[in-house]
């Protein structure tokens, strides 16, 4: 199982070495993503798992069962990548799940449901700033007004979409039925340590922290770095490295206060006109904050938009506040999580949340959900250094082999 | 002479309106700053001057005088813009000069030496981060080495010499013996506001300020923004904010403490890998150092790499910082300084420094030079509202004018 598991990993990153200094480069609705769903459903034909494509490109790969239930047992994960990520975010859950079809076909396991292995488009929000496209338009929330969101080269959303050959206004019929799924479980690397450090195998998450992302535009203005004396310059850059400064030591102190931790990071920033003898009159950043703590990421958001206030009085540079996003945490299935926890002789289970969110998100709005974790080294990801042992691996397969069995037997 | 200069701008600028809010946009070794240039050939011969170009592709329009003098005197300034720059950074420098040759002209004139109009190539640092290249050339100060420098969509700055019909092996050419000029003037937009703080018509510049100029590299890690603790991060952007608000803070605390001024400026940054959902990993920075103290200029870059060393210590993000510049301040020709200053009865003068760079400083290593500065709106300059009113380009005309006949009179 372990060499196979490590070879389907490398035919679907087309890469021998896993880990390689610049990494993958695989986003969503690119051609690269796509090549990869083509070897995936590749891999699902030579488990004699049947595969159709949905409307938004999301491939569900069936083991068929004629005679019994018609609600089916979903497992699955993404196979797009943030620009230089690893090979395992997203990869580690489609070749477990695809491990966990193997292990029961070798051991003659007859489900008396249908089996699914789903792997989602565009997961990572690097490219649009929105994340879990695919598994937002098969759980009926799919929002046709993003559709013109840009990615750094000027292409929206809905032309990356039709550029994979699917067409914007025909995403929502990617939607399905609440009857045709029992339960939905995703793998992943940990992307953390918390399961290391507390000395266990993998984890089982409670509830996923969903951000709240900000746009925040600094307006000053412009002039000649040469001849604008400093006491009379409304430099955007500057005032946006107080800001950014801000972010930072505010997320420090409200972990130290409070028992839930948060994370804020100021993750994009542009500054125009960029220029080497001209002062910035435009600086555009992109703040993300985490925490399952719905109300203590309120605060950190409410922090921000005081100390912005505060700041454009002192230093004459506008700024405005965009929400982009702004979910409330997500809740998992208890009773699954218990099931995914429960009689392990072989491996030991950490009870955790996730800081980073995941197709299982969406999943969950409509379906008992539940994700399990794997450990990732040094807890590394979206970085070329991303990956996950081949012991973990087979790990994550068996333990998605033995909840696929659970639920497809009753 | 009035509304003529304003006409000359206005075709130099291929636009009715000479403050508009996109502002112009004509940036070094470009079909844009070709077009001007092709402007100002057709203006300089309706005025009777022959026009020739040189390895650089700068202009020399010229006023012969077949039984005189060799030795030219020359004026001048340059045609490029920074992006979304205004009409008169150059523009003001080069219808001044030709007013001067037209109020001679009409005034039947006769000069015993002949007199230039000289138009210079891409003086702007902008596009490649090295400013004036086209004086350079002309003074021999051309450094062959930086043809690899590369603009913002990779377009090297000898392809873009080559785009524009030259040769950047053959650059050096552009290079004049000494003898061939007796003097250069040039004229430029103040770009602040001392001459109206301190109630006088013109400035008379006795020393310019060059840049220290530094790239700052900052390496951090990368890691999911979701799971990566606040506590264990290396992000190479909160460092960056703590060094952009040293550098400011630093460069207003100098100018408390010495009598001359200085400023600096983080004028550019770009962050990776700018996702929403990645921690930055690397960024780097460009800073602007200016004052025509030129210990105060080294007292900066010194603090600054005291700082990055601290900072780097605490941070655990590895700085690194590349000098791309560092020349002393140029003093101009006291003589012709006092020359362009005396005698007055309608213009009152005031006697300064420059902060920017400009042509001048690299003529005035061969040849005598000096440089008039004329009002600007607000003092601002590198922004679409940089303007000048049509009375001082007039005043410029004439001061020039007034230059070219005492200067090929004797």
């Amino acid at each position: 199982m372990k060499a196979w598991l490590i070879e389907q990993l490398q035919r679907l990153n087309m890469s021998e070495a896993l880990v390689r200094p610049e990494g993958f480069t695989r986003q969503g609705y690119t051609t690269e993503e796509t090549n990869a769903i083509t070897v995936f459903r590749a891999i699902a034909e030579e488990l004699g798992l049947a595969s159709v494509e949905d409307a938004a490109g999301n491939i569900i790969a069936r083991w068929e069962v004629p005679g019994g239930e018609n609600a089916a047992v979903a497992t699955g994960s993404h196979l797009d990548t943030v620009p230089n990520g690893g090979a395992f975010d997203g990869g580690a859950g489609i070749v477990c799940s695809l491990g966990a079809v193997k292990l029961l076909k070798q051991a003659s396991f007859e489900p008396q449901r249908p089996i699914e292995v789903i792997c989602f488009r565009s997961e990572e929000s690097s490219r649009f700033g929105v994340s879990t496209i695919g598994s937002k338009a098969m759980s009926g929330l799919f929002d046709p007004t993003i559709g013109s969101l840009k990615d750094q080269h000027g292409t929206t959303l809905a032309e990356a979409v039709a550029s994979q050959g699917f067409d914007w206004e025909n995403l929502s019929k990617a939607k399905r039925p609440k009857e045709q799924l029992q339960s939905f479980v995703e793998l992943h690397i940990e992307q953390g340590l918390h399961i290391v450090e507390h000395q266990k195998n993998y984890g089982v998450v409670k509830s996923i922290a969903c951000p709240i992302r900000l746009t925040v535009t600094f307006n000053g203005k412009a002039g000649h770095t040469g001849t604008t004396p400093m006491d009379r310059r409304q430099d955007a850059l500057t005032t946006a490295a107080l800001f950014i400064s801000f972010v930072q030591e505010t997320a420090l102190q409200l972990n130290d206060a409070y028992e839930k931790s948060l994370v804020a990071t100021v993750s994009k920033l542009t500054s125009a006109p960029n220029s080497m003898n001209v002062i910035p009159h435009t600086v555009i950043a992109g703040v993300d904050i985490r925490s399952v703590d719905d109300l203590l990421k309120q605060k950190m958001a409410k922090a921000i938009r005081i100390e912005a206030e505060r700041i454009e009085q002192t230093t004459g540079v506008s700024i405005a506040i965009d929400v982009l996003v702004d979910n409330p945490s997500v809740l998992l299935d208890p009773p699954l999580a218990e099931q995914l926890a429960s009689d392990h002789e072989t491996y030991s289970v950490h009870h955790m949340d996730s800081g980073a969110g995941h197709d299982v998100m969406n999943m969950a709005q409509v379906w008992p959900s539940g994700l399990l974790f794997i450990p990732c080294e040094d807890g590394l990801s979206h970085h070329p250094d991303e990956s996950a042992t081949a012991e973990d691996l087979v790990m994550g397969a068996e333990l998605l082999a033995r909840f696929l069995m659970e639920a497809t037997t009753q």
